[in-house]
């Protein structure tokens, strides 16, 4: 009933800037965020898992750098002409939630989410338009202690996948701080703020130099491409380059250069204010140190108004190519007291952290080297074709005894199915011609051992010898299995 | 730095068809998935994660029913002008990974998959527009042993997540016989195929007499509508008929039927003998019964070539609304040996299982009660604000014992936050005002004790004695949590 194959051949092409993840891959992502959920799950947040699509109208225009048409969104019209899109984030589909069920909620409500996002943007080396993220946040909560709280959290989530603390560092500052300095030498156009916002979201990979050509007439990169500045006087520039690098050795010292720099505007000084409070919850429960007061973190993103944080990862990593690389952000988040607002007209504070879990899956695989090696099933090769509903059999035997296994169901010859096994990492191969089937047994080789003897073996006497390979009544298959795979060197 | 708000306000509402999904349900999912890819882990099919996106020429276009645009895709166009789709499924992703990657995947390829696919459907009650698949797959394997090792696996996953041997039935089938009856009946029109295809796949729902109609002129439905049937005549459609009620009381009965039917078709009668074959296969690794060759099951997806399987609750259960209903198919698959093919010219053996994983968590919720109660955090009240750095370092000290735990940050008074606790399920709040401060200690309050001594309340006087409430020494607070937490009713 399959259509007529046409002439025309599609390519056989995940489209540009999305990838596919193969085995172990797959497994590791899945243990990340098994371990982060369960961090937030202790923290008492309960998972929300809302649809890859939401309107463009509730998923609003909040993205940071936006160059393409949609505003870096994928968006579509449904049947009825309105517009949706992929969401591009997991917070503005909670805001919508928020909103949309704020009369059986809990408040405050504490969610946490994780999922694919999608962002349109120009694919790149290592930059994908798809990837994961995993969110908590707590709506309705107006106190600084629940920023405090995503600060501490994210500490004890990064731990839990098995950063050392000594490997990273969470960083917190306040964007009131940011809008006080700005208040301060009078900026007052939103687009220059934004631009200010950005610029200063770069230190990272720019320096301050390109910071500063970003505040003031704009920069031009290697590729000769021209990125326009705010246009900041050079004073003006030296008062947001000041808060940028107004870190000190101690909190205090921090907050007092802060103080001085925002003297004069009363959201600046609440700012400064909720800083010092956060240092004080940071001490309280331990945290100091490893969570720490930085004026140089921003935030990309628009929708933030208080308390903004970020994880970095500290260490040094080598990279596919064995190049030094600095890795660095790799969580963020912080408060939106405006995103619920939006829909409901009446304020509701909000505060959240995001983890960007492909990133710190790379950074993890780049650091760590792999403790579990790969584990396939056992494989019982096909001789005889006639007899392969007694090779099924002795498969589901195997299966219920709680071991994996397959029956070789492809074509081909014994050195095709060994082949088979060893790309499969399979441990264990089990071979019933004709004759081991006459004489009621099987013969078991152990692919571990097998490959161990080879890279062992100085002359092809030995080889023949074949001590991998052992002859076992068929009636023991199990517990012979069994006692090759529980090996004491745990190789399986 | 937030965007000024506008006096519009977006809907905070899902999209059409689109839900969103909340603790214990998203749980259940979770545990689900983790239960039937167990399963297909150990049968020996390894993960694979594609991208939601794939370009609409690797989709192609299978789907049944197809009367809305893009044919029942979500399709937007990418900056170059190429068209992309949301997935519909996860067997066209699955067909272009194998060809984009046959050189270095093992053959043949066993991989299992699960997320969520999209439907540009008319939404309706029950009817979403994304729902979840969990799929398993072996690709570049002829044998239909292949195709019974898909039947019985499903029957095991069924199994695995709750679903006992006497409430299910997967039933089997075979495409090749399908094209053998309308080769016996001379029907060569490609479309007329497709119809009669989908009229015997809705038996289910409209019965013979509906499906008679289908096969004739057309059907005329409650609402007046009327869909276009395959013009056969009496004679024609009698055949037909005769194929889809074949079933008899023994397998062998059921396939000389057949085999009468589709006599001068080498065709319908290569798809009898898999039959036959496949029913050895099960016989011999014990799942007869379990699985059933049932010539009623087509399945409506059109790349079908070989073997048919379909697993459904035979169960009665009773919906949300106290009626009766039958469940129904909650999964299936079939042999597809043309999709790698559109891409690289040469044929490719596959074959594979997919689960519709909401569908089935539906049926579990209706036919089972839930055994694990919803537990939330233990809370602790926030009763003077300038003491937040102690209540937080107080909550520290329970997670790091192990206790899932928050302080609550809303605002409101003592009844607001038990209020609070109680719609989180909470097991325990904990009470330290000024008063238990200052002498060491802090109050306990089951609130699970508290709740059934609520129910079981006769007299005021009783309730005041309130003997869910203790008070113990702030020293002791992790052991005295621990006491109540681990009651031996094992209500948390």
């Amino acid at each position: 009933m399959a259509k007529k194959s046409k002439s025309y051949k599609p390519k056989a092409e995940a489209p540009k800037g999305f990838q596919d993840i193969f085995g172990q891959q797959v497994k590791a992502r899945q243990e990340m965020l098994t371990r982060i959920t369960d961090v937030y799950h202790h923290y008492g947040f309960d998972p929300l898992e809302t649809s890859a699509i939401e309107t463009v109208d509730a998923l609003g225009k909040f993205l940071p750098d936006v160059d393409r048409p949609m505003g870096g969104v994928f968006a579509f019209q449904d049947e009825d002409e309105s517009w949706l899109a992929l969401r591009y984030d997991l917070t503005a589909p909670l805001a919508r939630v928020a909103a949309q069920y704020r009369q059986d909620l809990p408040t405050p409500y504490r969610r946490y989410a994780f999922g694919p996002v999608w962002r349109n943007e120009k694919p790149g080396i290592g930059r994908f338009r798809q990837f994961y993220q995993c969110d908590a946040d707590t709506v309705g909560a107006s106190s600084v202690a629940a920023d405090a709280e995503m600060c501490m959290m994210l500490a004890d989530a990064l731990e839990a996948v098995g950063i050392s603390q000594t490997d990273y560092q969470v960083r917190v500052n306040n964007r009131k701080i940011l809008t006080g300095v700005l208040e301060v030498i009078k900026l007052q156009d939103d687009e220059q703020r934004m631009i200010v916002l950005r610029a200063i979201d770069k230190l990272d990979r720019l320096g301050v130099d390109g910071v500063r050509h970003l505040l003031g007439a704009g920069r031009k990169d290697e590729s000769g491409d021209f990125t326009k500045g705010a246009g900041l006087s050079d004073d003006q520039a030296a008062v947001v380059l000041g808060f940028v690098e107004a870190k000190g050795v101690t909190t205090q010292g921090t907050c007092d250069t802060l103080k001085e720099l925002v003297a004069g505007s009363e959201t600046g000084q609440a700012g400064v204010e909720e800083l010092l409070q956060m240092a004080d919850l940071f001490a309280a429960a331990g945290y100091d140190g490893r969570v720490e007061i930085d004026p140089s973190v921003v935030r990309g993103l628009a929708y933030y108004t208080g308390p903004v944080y970020e994880a970095e990862l500290t260490m040094t990593v080598t990279d596919e190519k064995g190049q030094p690389r600095h890795f660095g952000s790799v969580a963020g988040g912080g408060r939106y007291d405006d995103l619920v607002k939006r829909f409901t007209g009446q304020a509701v504070p909000a505060t959240g952290v995001s983890i960007g879990v492909d990133r710190l899956l790379n950074a993890l695989h780049l650091t760590h080297t792999r403790t579990v090696p790969p584990s396939g099933p056992v494989v019982i090769c096909m001789l005889d074709r006639a007899r392969v509903a007694d090779y099924q059999a002795m498969c589901t035997e195997l299966r219920q005894a709680g071991i994996r296994a397959e029956v070789f169901l492809g074509g081909g010859n014994m050195g095709k199915q060994l082949k088979y096994a060893d790309k499969r990492h399979s441990p264990l191969a089990i071979i019933e011609g004709q004759e081991e089937h006459a004489a009621g047994v099987v013969q078991l080789k152990d692919l571990v051992l097998g490959a161990r003897l080879a890279q062992d073996i100085s002359s092809n006497e030995e080889w023949k010898a074949q001590p991998a390979q052992k002859t076992v009544n068929r009636d023991n298959l199990i517990t012979e299995v069994k006692q090759i795979l529980e090996r004491p060197d745990g190789s399986v």
